[in-house]
């Protein structure tokens, strides 16, 4: 792992880091802040999975995440949203397919099941380097994320309930197997078979029977994707049906941006760090 | 006055806005965030003026000052740094000099004069319209801003201590007439006659007799730049013997990004809202 850059703020250390990936074949970059706290011992971590387009450094720079995890005491990490590099496919005109658009998944399909694999990265191979490399208790981890990444958030928790405490999310993509702007990046990663989309899909795995004790989700009532993208609607439904306690908030006014993002930050950290304390 | 965006935060609107300035000559860009308390009637208006390359979108990404300012009621104007655009004579490979390095001055050589005059932008046009255009109390106003920035914001509090009540600084560049970084930039916009440099410059105004009831200084200990360019205690000693308070903050292991700005922007907010309040 290689130190990108370094800076203390809010009495802790934000980095960039950089290493490569065995699993996608590509150097991946990330961001980590540290909190003062972890001077004196190992603290929980926080993984923030971002939307598409972004890179680790949107949430870095407009997050306004680093005093309420500093006040917390939790590590925060940032990972990329896909693999990138001269050497991986893409289609640079398409912002919900290719770089800046992984999904969060593991594609099954030529020519992107090479490097397009950030489910495998992230629960395998960036929890491991984060246990390696930060003063992390990795008995103590939750998970959240925007749009996209909130759709990370989600099925990674269900897929992980022993390992993630906690999971919430800004306005995810709830049910991509069934948005228009999702179905035709799910059909080149995984193949035209929708039976495989389902453990990418939020809802589905709840309809599928997995499980996570409760979701904190904010919603901004001014959203551009709102009643074509993310559709909140469907996850309240199968929540409800499951009967997994979900906090559905919507938020009059707030869009899509981190404009909206930074200022449910601060509730979203106290949440996690009220249920990583446990 | 045209709208570029406006998005709600923090129970507030941030909006960008572009208008043609008759004073530079050119589209003028910038920031500002109303408080919700706005609805209710005028509040205070805190200007916040930014550092070398910096657009008016660097403090509106990434100083987190939108919670502090909804808490305060005050409005944040952030500016552009220097007038833009293809007739703007520039030397693009120079960060020091031209676009995004007005200084805040109104430059008198040719042909910098013709565009670089964003101190009677800022006083005069900009002032204007901000009281034309949003519901700003222009009975109380405070300045603040970072290192080109900061000496903006001396300067400007320096020359005009009837109109704001309050200035504060991240890392100011306190003698730009002496700073080898600064000293090319005042000799092609102001000529080889130091004399006339004085009247930008924090350290030589005090000297010469302005005054201002106080300020408020925070100042990285690993910044870069300490020891070359900013060099706090200069303005220390002038204020010192003219009997200024100076609050001077020596933060240490930060540096000069917006990881340091960021962790104390929101008591440099509290302490303007304090004065603004009176």
């Amino acid at each position: 792992m290689e130190t990108v850059s370094k800076a203390k703020s809010h009495g802790g250390v934000q980095g960039v880091y950089r290493h490569d990936s065995a699993i996608t074949g590509t150097t991946m970059t990330f961001a980590v802040f540290v909190p003062p706290q972890a001077a004196h011992g190992p603290v929980p971590v926080l993984w923030y999975l971002s939307g598409l387009t972004c890179t680790h450094a949107n949430v870095m720079d407009k997050g306004e995440y680093r005093a309420a995890a500093a006040e917390h005491g939790v590590i925060l990490v940032a990972p990329d949203t896909s693999p990138r590099g001269t050497d991986v496919p893409d289609e640079p005109d398409n912002w919900q397919f290719g770089s800046g658009a992984g999904f969060y998944l593991d594609a099954t399909e030529a020519p992107f099941a090479t490097h397009y694999r950030m489910y495998s990265y992230l629960v395998e191979e960036l929890t491991a380097l984060v246990a390696a490399e930060f003063p992390a208790d990795m008995s103590r981890h939750g998970i959240f994320g925007h749009s996209m990444g909130g759709h990370g958030a989600l099925t990674i928790a269900l897929k992980h309930p022993d390992r993630f405490k906690s999971c919430s999310a800004f306005a995810p993509i709830v049910q991509p197997s069934t948005a228009d702007w999702s179905r035709p990046a799910l059909e080149k990663y995984l193949g035209t078979d929708e039976s495989g989309w389902r453990e990418y899909d939020a809802v589905a795995l709840i309809e599928d029977g997995k499980r996570f004790p409760e979701f904190l989700v904010d919603q901004g009532s001014a959203d551009p994707f709102l009643k074509t993208g993310l559709r909140p609607e469907l996850l309240e439904r199968a929540c409800t049906a499951a009967g997994i306690p979900l906090t559905l908030n919507m938020r009059e006014g707030y869009d899509h941006s981190y404009f909206f993002i930074s200022t449910f930050m601060e509730d979203h950290i106290g949440w996690h760090a009220a249920r990583l304390a446990r």
